[in-house]
């Protein structure tokens, strides 16, 4: 899809050995080609319970055996998980740790040689004009000004990166669902990555608050005329990252609340876990199609 | 120490009920005057292991009977524990998630009616200029631009807020430090906030990385001339978020590596664990001063 050349750190190959600090693990501790060299795929999400309990769906359905080896270091700050072609790990909430995540995992990922992988985040979101329990298939991920773009701010100064997203996968899950019986609907939508939940979402149920309900339904409309279906908080440090390195990203969100309507997430515990479950099912038939498992029977 | 009029939401006290979604209750969950009405101080860090290890090292000072309850409900992204007039949490990796845990807190102290309340982080950081296991007290808290500002983008415009750190509070840990036989140098200096670990703190050994080592070492220089003595991910909106709030707030953070020397953190496990201990040995005995906690015996 990309067609610029990847940027990647060509300091990386001279260092005698390269410290992952957040995933608790170093060059020194194993062959990454070995044990990662056969990655096709990366599914993250922000909690290390949800992907855990994703990645354990995934390998009883390729048919291997329990408990799955966290293979993430004592002191590490995520978790990670190898089922036969994909790996599982968690981001934690917002841009800044996912970064970091997407650092460390893309690393590791050039010291295993493989190339052109697919992230996967598995996500929950706000909606917006869509019901809650919705799953949002992104075809963009923009900021909060509504530009396509991530920022940094890099030895002081500032950088845009562009985000892209992998059509041509969103349109396959989108064709994958309606061969499911999923209870929910799935929709193809823009998706807004914001740096707080409260504030930069325009709740009017945070500590602080100083716009009024118009102005926040206003700037909600807005979003919803640029054609954002739901807003998340690391989707474009996700989708700008992965172009940049040379990988492909998706972002398949549930919705848990539509924002033209509340601020506030009332779900009851039942409907919560179900949500939460439906982005896994819909990527699971993924990973199954296009070779991510081995099923063994 | 603030002389501007505290900024609160005055819609919450309109709702009928507040689900704080991270934290996994609502305020009909309990009497939240009754439970928290007696908080003076609340101590936040990165990770719930951390902080839990550190809760527990407080009440078994205070004479209390262990176990601790978290006292978040099932489905929350933080943990939280209370000892006497101390309330603990993590607040993850990173601003935005940090921010998710500053609203959800100090809506809670709203509502039980705490005024004044002093936030200590209690954090690892990457040194400049000072020893790996040396503790900053910060006396000042930048982004890196070297700004005293979080910078947040509300209804899709840039807004600025100035950071304040509680600076007598400062010295008083200061004069306490130098009382123990701490093992270890606690210096007082400023602190950059950064949004990434790898590219926003100028390192080399990221998967991008578009500077060479002498722009980053001017960079970090630079840094080190406007007084910096340490970089992390969460000091702006703290300080920035209780200044608005009516709260206070300080830092107290050691360092886990020289960035004027290396980027990398290559501390042993015994290193690492002993390092991380240093800020809470320091924080107890200023609980233990300013009746934080109540002694049993």
């Amino acid at each position: 899809m990309t067609t610029s050349q990847p940027i990647l750190n060509c300091r990386l190959d001279e260092l005698d050995v390269d410290v992952f600090h957040h995933l608790g693990f170093s060059t020194k501790s194993f062959d990454f080609k070995e044990k990662f060299g056969d990655i096709k795929f990366v599914c993250i999400c922000g909690n290390s319970n949800r992907i855990h309990k994703f990645a354990i769906s995934v390998a009883k359905t390729a048919g291997l055996e329990l408990p799955l080896k966290n293979l993430a270091g004592p002191h590490a700050r995520f978790v990670l998980y190898k089922v036969d072609h994909v790996l599982f790990a968690d981001h934690g909430i917002g841009i800044p740790s996912t970064l970091i995540l997407m650092h460390e995992l893309t690393k590791l990922l050039h010291y295993a040689k493989c190339k052109n992988v697919l992230f996967i985040r598995l996500g929950t979101s706000g909606g917006l004009g869509v019901k809650p329990g919705t799953v949002v298939l992104s075809n963009s991920c923009v900021n909060t000004k509504f530009e396509p773009y991530n920022e940094l701010c890099i030895l002081g100064k500032t950088v845009r990166r562009p985000t892209e997203v992998d059509i041509s996968a969103i349109h396959e899950l989108k064709k994958l669902s309606e061969n499911l019986s999923l209870k929910c609907s799935v929709v193809i939508g823009g998706t807004m990555s914001a740096n707080d939940f409260y504030e930069e979402q325009a709740r009017l149920d945070g500590a602080i608050c100083t716009y009024n309900k118009k102005q926040k339904l206003d700037y909600l409309q807005s979003a919803y005329d640029h054609g954002i279906r739901n807003m998340e908080m690391e989707g474009t440090a996700i989708t700008a990252h992965c172009k940049l390195v040379g990988h492909r990203a998706i972002l398949v969100c549930v919705t848990l609340v539509n924002r033209l309507t509340t601020d506030q997430i009332t779900l009851s515990k039942e409907e919560y876990e179900s949500f939460e479950l439906l982005p896994g099912i819909l990527v699971e038939e993924y990973l199954k199609k296009y070779d991510g498992i081995i099923i063994r029977h």
